[in-house]
């Protein structure tokens, strides 16, 4: 099938390009427009047929290069001229971006375009934990939520997962808000950066302790629940725990470079003997 | 880095193999062990190292020839004699499978165990819809909640898209569920079976009509929220639509057999013009 005229919204997933699907590294291979957003980063960059037309189109960083309208735009004139389109957003496509709108203008330019979805930054933090989301004992639903709307819905109980995408520098709102709902000071938390990244940050404390966390760079993630209580010494580690750090026996200290991502699980392997406040 | 003796819980993704992630395929093609849930389908088992010991561990179709703790001995008993093993789950490895009882099985015989992580149905379904599931004049945050735990926790505003796993052959417990959380009659609502696999059925249909849906084979996802009202014709097909039709024009109708996943998003392309109920 040619693709030319195409517009696809393409999930880059957490970052680390071994993450991507199949499909999205084949289409961005052969595509011949790149609109891409400030957090995809440059591995998952390097995959992209390397005579394309590459466009940062991020509004971070205090940039304001291009108006979402002129993204829409800029989309829909690549596609009229008969090239294909990559719109990559980090994660999935489908949460917390401004894909509602782009399929709006898509839809109202009558231009085909395809969805290819990506692993959004909330299943790449659970791997990373590692730590199910879900337990049939502990946690039956997981909500997820964007920082930008802090006053969202109400839970009137505590055994869903909260993860809370884009939760701003200062937790504190969050922390006020999660207390107000009836969740109690030892309620379990996680703060990651960059997760599934090499220099991803994981932190672990309470819900006491969320308020006066201190984020590290974008993206991050916040997960409140019980499910957490069961995944590692909480609490052990303050400070946070860098990916590429090794808490591992010596026969492991070499590492290719493509294990500081599996590294990332590791880090929690062994503490089973020290782990606090189970729930089951 | 070798990888015998180690355990990776792998996400099989929705059951397209162009949905895996690099990740996942590299390690399917080299392991020596395969347990599979019964969802994850032939194109996807077809990636499996020839030579590795495949074994279908799933508990559905009436065969429970296997238990939990009987799983968890096998993963410990392959790793044990250096084999890889992979537990190759439908979807994400972290929401509503076993992972967390698995995962302290493995911690607790100390074996070295990763996750790899998986496109979740919520998020192949959104794709195949095509629709955000989130829209920041809409809708800020998505429940992710199991049919088998129905009575899970209560929303307290009809904003966040409401995405149920698993909800049974029956759906009026659903519906009434709902009704009773104050949602009106014309909630937009789709069940999808077997997203993003190129015998998809979707159904577009409003919360007074759920309670007498019939959903297609499994999995079966339940998606309700605001932001469906959007996306395409809302109540145009009360039957269920199949993804390899196409409603496209002449030139498109010559596909290649990986056409079958992209046609899926081609559905709703040209309903623009005859959208309903757009809460914009």
């Amino acid at each position: 099938m040619s693709i030319s005229g195409r517009v696809y919204l393409i999930g880059a997933g957490p970052g680390d390009p071994d993450l991507l699907t199949i499909k999205a590294a084949r289409l961005l291979a052969s595509i011949d427009v790149v609109l891409h957003d400030d957090l995809v980063p440059p591995p998952v960059l390097a995959l992209i047929n390397p005579r394309a037309c590459v466009i940062n189109v991020g509004k971070r960083c205090g940039r304001k290069s291009i108006t979402q309208a002129g993204i829409h735009q800029l989309m829909i004139d690549c596609a009229r001229r008969s090239l294909s389109v990559a719109r990559l957003k980090s994660g999935d496509p489908m949460v917390f971006g401004r894909a509602a709108e782009e399929i709006e203008a898509l839809r109202a330019a009558r231009l085909e375009f395809e969805v290819v979805p990506g692993i959004t930054a909330a299943f790449a933090a659970a791997a990373a934990i590692p730590c199910s989301l879900t337990d049939r004992r502990t946690a039956s639903s997981i909500l997820l939520s964007s920082g930008h709307h802090a006053h969202g819905p109400k839970l009137t109980d505590d055994s869903p997962t909260r993860v809370v995408y884009m939760p701003g520098r200062d937790l504190s709102a969050l922390a006020k808000e999660w207390c107000d709902e009836g969740l109690t000071a030892t309620y379990p938390c996680v703060v990651i950066s960059r997760a599934a990244q090499p220099d991803q940050e994981l932190q672990r404390l309470n819900l006491a302790e969320l308020a006066t966390a201190r984020p590290g760079p974008a993206p991050v993630l916040v997960i409140g629940g019980w499910v957490l209580s069961d995944a590692g010494a909480l609490h052990e580690d303050q400070k946070p725990v860098h990916a590429p750090q090794s808490t591992y026996p010596d026969q492991l200290t070499h590492r290719e470079h493509s294990d500081t991502y599996a590294g990332q699980s590791e880090l929690t392997l062994f503490d089973s003997d020290r782990r606090i406040g189970s729930e089951q």
